[in-house]
């Protein structure tokens, strides 16, 4: 519509590209998507007809070396992040890289720093942090509304476990799911962990077990103010997707419930009943997904800090890597 | 996308016409908007821009007149909904219309004559029975889940009042509000209307009795089948827009809750409290009216009855009528 | 424990009268049943061992003559309950009476007269407005929480009808179940009802047509001061017993939720749901009838009126009349 | 009623002692109270006044040497339990004895031993497994109703700390407090604990911490079977008493919600709230002080083993010691 519109280059066309290109096409009007690069140059032909990109290729330096692309989205497998971030940020580009940006912290430092050194803008792919929900809980821990913060529970269970092939590559349960849950607590405290305790087990499937993983978790952390919060994980919920979180404060508390896909209420002979709530999270969490594309363009539009940078994708990782150590030891781990 | 995408332009540009200009646009790939009018020539030229439609008028004459374009949106007011109907028949198109269709039935009857005439597709825009709520009650009521239905409750509250100017010419809270209330009735239930009883008032502002209209009314409806229903109506409700409905049948009941912008509680020291629910219309209907449109856009595709018909605008006009007769005359009113 | 103990007689060891002998016993340490008399003696003496009754008689007489005895519960069949008032009266004993007083209004006044001449207290059995949900709803109504009460909407349902040789004698369903509600929509909202309209069927049984009884209705009241109410009322509900109140005023609104017999909800691969509610009145309301019979007492211990007045019984009579001659005249009725 | 009454006496007229002799004379027909014992002899005598206990006495000692009496309840000072029991198990008494047995494992051992040799029957006070909620989550992991259990989470929040002079004798919040979730925990999962990990601080008042006590804690229970658990503890919860559990199981989860006051929602210009849950132990807890005492009297007039042994007190304590080891020592610990 104008000539300040932000022109973007997406990097992968699969589930998570498919959604920032949509959600850029419909609901984003102060950006343009001028080309996508997939190895499966299919897909992205097919993406780019539906979301009317003009420019579609095998090859993300392609993207990286296109003149007129001012910011790229990564939306490739995690073991390609790291590279693309430094690649992109010396290309000049703004970035925004889904999470998490890899499972090693030297990689991701590597990354932050090719990033700091080109002045480019990062944002992570963090998308509960715009649900409502979530936002309406930080929202009433930042205000005051419920007081200084003591307690905090996190629910986070998935409908089912993933197939155990990514399972194998996943970097674990703390680093593909809980991780999530990391910089969700982060969030919602606004303060830093020091000390993580990891209890868990598997009993949802011993395959899972047999790869090394756990698929069960109870992650105990203590912030340095003292807070201490417990997420609560399990790759298997029967009645779906389970995004829930607690917070206890002097004033009082604040919950958040499920969302359902209607607020229907059924009274049978036997029951008072509702459906399920919203199965996964390209349901659950889609209005998140436009909520957090939107607010990267406009910090590189109003040229202000992204709401989830480097750093926040950092230190996910660093608890998750201490999570898992904290399992092997039998211990608490301080960080 | 493709050539068989559907071609559509759209009268009016106010804000129901930007509502389905924007998802035509964003969310309906099946079809395309090749042009919009509007007197005000601007407001069409703004959407035109935000929605990549191609050509912009400031008469509707011109939509109907173009060969290419083979629906039409009538989104303007609600005294050109009749002869619209009537010169987008003649000349071909479906049309897809906004309620009413007119205040008059004789009015109505013309225009779906001429509809029947020219074989067009007619959809009113019942937006609500899109609803995820309703479709679930619908569901309920037409697979059995809750046996055969009994009593229905519906409750529909606006937020405030409209502008008393806007009263003046809205054909009465019944012709203007409670039209959807009563086509909800007959798409929940599956039936026709045969009485009606209408208890009713002035409770919320004088000034609107003083144009002869009520803003408060319970309305009591008696279905062939026996099934009896209320409509609870305000003009206002202190803490938003309310719509809910309750049907009890023989093997159990149903009964929806209003929508919330988030779903977390907050507990203090003086209560357990939520945010109010979703305010109006627009935010709390958003979904379903994408998804009417995609409907319309789909039975014109396919070939197949539109799901909501120029009978039912036909007939919520008539039992708003009698609805009104029977305030005047203090009795139940066989229809 | 003390001499100023309020010493009282009951007639009937039926249901109720049980109820009432049990909730004496054991929560209302003000008063002592010195005697139970039921025709039924067996019954009577059970009671009065299980309650530590000193006397027992077949004969209401001998109750109203003993001098000791200072008030009387009449909890026999409602067909008793005008004689035994005004025996009751001239024996210049305080009254609690279960409803209806008599299905005749004359038979009513009959019994208030006598009342009214020996100067001492009646209380009708309207237990369901010490329910702790009626009563904080009254609480906002009075307190003006919600504003200039607009619209009311009371559901009362039961959970299956009464046996056939019990519909035969009620006084029919507006006689025998609605005049709860009309008790209560006159308590909650304060005021008069001016004009009644039923619309009603016979949609759970046709045997209960059969005898000139019907078993679903819905009552519109409008009140005096413009306040319109509507009572949904139906002999089987599947999933139990249906108790709710909701009324809409100025400043907001309350609506009150069934009891269940416990907070748990449980989630599985099919639905989320919880246990039915409480089903019968004999659960619903056991709190309300400990809290009105120690409301009768302490009104007879503080020479206060009772908060539930023989003029309140005969005016949901008088209502519960009116509703049928709606129905059977197919038009709304002034009072 | 009868000869075959448990002829009871009751050691302790405070608070609790209050309690379950209220439900005894009330509730109980089963038992009859043959005399109350305190050292605050007023207090003895009004309590059995109240409740018609014929026989009061400063010394504990009378009750239990009065052969009439078969069972005792112990409702005195936690510093008097151990040596009531033994005295009450040698005199040939069943025991009901409120939680916890003692501080000290080997001073619960001895008593446990004196019971053991006596051949009397011991319940201990665990109210809350007799709680409508609790105990509808108990059935439901009994039944299967949520398949194989994972993951609990209990919550376990008072209204406002104690008096300090209390915590400073409580034997600190894991023995005052947390032991009621110990056997909760338990008691739900039908399996034992044999890790415990404790995070907790001082975060409502420095005063508690001064005295070396906690007020806010997170325990992490790992169960034999593998099942993870977590306790969130807080002597502080501005909205009142909070006491729910929620357990997630391989078929299902459920989960309890507060109890409150009345079923009412108030929707205003601002929010849509409800009343706070009912405040304290004494009215949230209220129906299972009832059924708790009439189990105790069941199991000893049926001779069946009581619902909550002396084995299930000491080992609630075992793991309160363990909590409180684990926090001393920054590590979890093995029971």
């Amino acid at each position: 519509m104008s000539t300040n519109r932000l022109n973007v280059g997406i990097i992968g066309a699969g589930r998570i590209g498919k959604v920032h290109a949509e959600n850029l096409a419909s609901r984003v009007p102060e950006a343009r998507t001028l080309a996508i690069a997939d190895v499966n140059l299919e897909a992205a032909q097919r993406l780019a007809a539906r979301c009317g990109i003009p420019s579609v290729t095998e090859s993300s330096a392609e993207i990286l070396a296109n003149p007129a692309i001012e910011a790229v989205l990564i939306c490739s497998s995690t073991d390609t992040h790291a590279d693309l971030i430094v690649d992109a940020a010396r290309a000049g580009k703004h970035i925004f890289c889904e999470k998490p940006i890899a499972h090693s912290v030297t990689r991701i430092e590597e990354a932050l720093a090719a990033v700091k050194q080109a002045g480019v803008k990062l944002q992570i792919g963090f998308n509960r942090r715009f649900d409502a929900n979530f936002a309406r809980v930080r929202h009433a821990v930042a205000s005051g509304e419920i007081g200084t913060p003591r307690l905090m529970h996190i629910v986070s269970r998935d409908p089912a476990p993933p197939p155990l092939s990514y399972v194998r590559v996943s970097g674990g349960i703390f680093m593909d799911m809980t991780i999530h849950d990391f910089d969700m607590a982060r969030f919602l405290i606004g303060d830093e962990v020091e000390e993580v305790y990891t209890a868990a087990g598997v009993m949802v499937d011993p395959e899972i077990g047999a790869t090394g993983d756990l698929d069960t978790a109870v992650i105990t952390l203590r912030f340095t103010s003292g807070v201490i919060a417990t997420i609560d994980n399990c790759r298997q919920a029967a009645y779906g997707y389970d995004q829930r979180v607690e917070i206890l404060g002097s004033g009082g508390s604040i919950a958040t419930a499920n969302c359902h896909p209607n607020q229907a209420t059924v009274s049978t002979a036997t029951e008072v009943r509702r459906d399920l709530p919203l199965n996964f999270f390209m349901d659950r969490y889609k209005e998140s997904f436009a909520t957090e594309i939107r607010a990267f363009v406009e910090a590189v539009g109003e040229d202000r800090p992204t709401p989830a940078t480097g750093a926040d994708g950092l230190i996910a990782v660093v608890i998750g890597i201490a999570a898992r150590r904290s399992y092997d030891e039998r211990r608490p781990v301080r960080l």
